[in-house]
């Protein structure tokens, strides 16, 4: 019988995913989960985007352009153009499938295989698989809960460079912690980035998703420092609660690095042309609808925090964007307490998924004691998610 | 300046769309352009599978089921249990971003980088880009106008096979040449993957069409011989005219080889939810649909065929299914004539575009008097778009 190749059979799971085939036969058996492991909000989608499909015409269903449907690219554009980055063009966007297509393909086109790539740990696990898939290896610099996932000293950054290292890669705000880092933050990384030659990735996918008037510092900011060498990840999941309309881009002014870009999107033919004609309508989504949810989410911030701090044992921090916190629990195995609760705990016919911390960290022990919590559900929710959680502490604890 | 990998400088073309950029312009000009390089239909998508945008209520648009939505799935196995391979369950199917995440994914399961996959040239260019993307190499095996592009003799075959050979690839009914293999070519096959210990990839998106009552052999009826070695990649595009909604599906019996899958769509969280729930629709498409659809690219064929070989110089042969011919044209460079086409040959503001032949092979030199004519026009249209081709030769030739 023929073997699977290594590389296949060692392609990590999915930290936000690996629990899910326990999810079915809890809810067959009408135990209610609350979902504090993936970022699926419960937030609308704007009606106006859902519009084009009550009053869907086109027939038949055609390719879209490879590199992205022209006018969902032209609004796209007119929206970075509002954040001020109005040197982009056209040019300058590829509508990718979700932005985790964009991560892979910027994996591929700043790395050979074996190459190297900083990553800031914890961090977003599926960056994992995108590079077990193009043969990358992540390098991890380790941040700290005692000062918010904050980015270390320089000095720890760049011990961790090597001649194989070809990129630093971070998301701002941050996945998993809600870091926003700060523009001092932002101009180490830059200067490193002249230093040794290396192209930056940031992925900017929680951009709208900054609390306490925090505003995050977009990489694009950077854009006539290092022209050649800024790759920026966006998607419109969560910023319109549209995760199942994959809609990524991957934004570069780096002409030979879209090239190769485009050619990989040539080669998958297109993406979803119904999701491009939603994502088209992002123009007319009114600033309030935005303002709306980054006020939902900080509140949600405040009700999950506060009650989270409530709990003997458990550390937090404020997170300062996205929809995530990463806590740390009087347990020694995140893993198996995470488990624990699906299989073993339900009180009230209720429970809680978790995404275990040690998927977001690379080095070994490392996460253990730490869960990711997205924020993604109604206060009321997020509240009773809390208190099946100090409950299971207690419980798991005895 | 960093520079970008080498890997991804050297991302073939794609044959079909490397014309692409000059079609722009051309439309401002208010040029005609017969589009026969590309499979995209213009066939009608059934309208039972657009029902559900008119009647769309979720909201939000959340994350699909990284593996498939469960009732895109049940619809597929319906499909496949219809079609007599009732032995499926719906943990053998993923349904995938289009048939080409399903072609990555098949390569990164069987093979190492560098590792070698065995094709048959002429094959569909965009296995290339999968390969490069994947780091594996593809093998040609060189087939033949003069016999319809059929397999040549095994030792042909088997003179290809190395130690780092790990899999077959093959399409059926076959895109670019529309060669429908018999049950013996297909043997033949089976047993070289025995003797070899090879996989086999099947790539059956044009399963449905196939003419003159010929039916074409699917891998998946000898999944009792080798149950583990099977890949059956798949895509609703074709059958349904819905290339525009992503919806692949690879197929397999070997378990770690489909959670290796999964764990790649993990990573990427979710295709299309919308595009899934149409694709959910399939087994509401009444049979009368597919045959009138077959009908329809037959008599296409028929009319295609009779008219390029009235052209003096021109060779070709009947193809027996998909709806793509490989076409000889008394000329030297094909990639050079398709140019000219779109950048000079503009009879009544009219001109064709057509994929160049070399695009379809890894051996240097051939193809170049060969070009791929996709069939997805009107009869008429196409009448037209063989007349301009006739009109080029001529013009292209004094």
């Amino acid at each position: 019988m023929p073997q699977i190749s290594e590389r296949f059979k060692n392609i990590p799971v999915s930290s936000i995913r690996k629990l899910s085939p326990l999810v079915a036969p809890l809810k067959a058996q009408g135990i209610k989960i609350y979902h504090l492991n993936i970022g699926d909000p419960d937030v609308k989608t704007p009606e106006v985007m859902l519009e084009p499909l009550k009053n869907w015409q086109e027939n038949p269903i055609r390719y879209a352009q490879a590199a992205g449907e022209p006018a969902f690219i032209q609004a796209l554009l007119k929206y970075y153009h509002q954040l001020g980055f109005d040197f982009l063009k056209s040019n300058d966007i590829l509508a990718t499938i979700g932005g985790s297509e964009a991560m892979v393909m910027a994996f591929l086109a700043v790395a050979e295989v074996d190459d190297e790539i900083l990553v800031f740990e914890p961090f977003y696990s599926n960056y994992n698989v995108g590079a077990a898939v193009s043969g990358v290896k992540l390098v991890s610099v380790t941040t700290s809960i005692n000062n918010g996932f904050h980015l270390p000293p320089v000095g720890d950054i760049e011990a961790k460079i090597t001649p194989r290292t070809k990129a630093i890669l971070f998301s701002n705000p941050c996945n998993p912690t809600g870091t926003v880092y700060t523009k001092e933050e932002i101009n180490v990384l830059v200067e490193l980035a002249k230093k040794h030659n290396l192209f930056l990735i940031s992925d900017e996918v929680y951009r709208e998703y900054a609390f306490d008037n925090k505003v995050p510092v977009s990489l694009l900011s950077y854009i006539s420092e290092l022209p050649d060498r800024i790759i920026v990840l966006d998607s419109l999941s969560k910023r319109y609660s549209l995760c199942g309309a994959r809609l990524g881009v991957l934004i570069t002014l780096n002409e030979s690095l879209m090239q190769g870009a485009i050619k990989i999107a040539q080669s998958r033919l297109s993406g979803g042309l119904i999701d491009q004609v939603i994502g088209a309508q992002l123009t007319k989504v009114s600033a309030s609808y935005i303002s709306a949810v980054q006020q939902e989410y900080q509140s949600r911030r405040d009700v999950l925090y506060n009650e989270l701090v409530k709990i003997p044992g458990v550390t937090a921090y404020k997170p300062e964007g996205a929809f995530y916190v990463m806590v740390s629990l009087p347990i020694k195995d995140s893993d198996d307490f995470c488990f624990w609760f699906l299989t073993e705990f339900h009180p009230n016919n209720e429970t809680v998924m978790l995404a275990p911390g040690s998927g977001f960290y690379t080095t070994a022990g490392m996460g253990k004691n730490e869960v990711r919590i997205a924020y993604v559900l109604k206060e009321q929710d997020l509240k009773r998610a809390v208190e099946i959680i100090k409950l299971g502490l207690e419980e798991y604890n005895k």
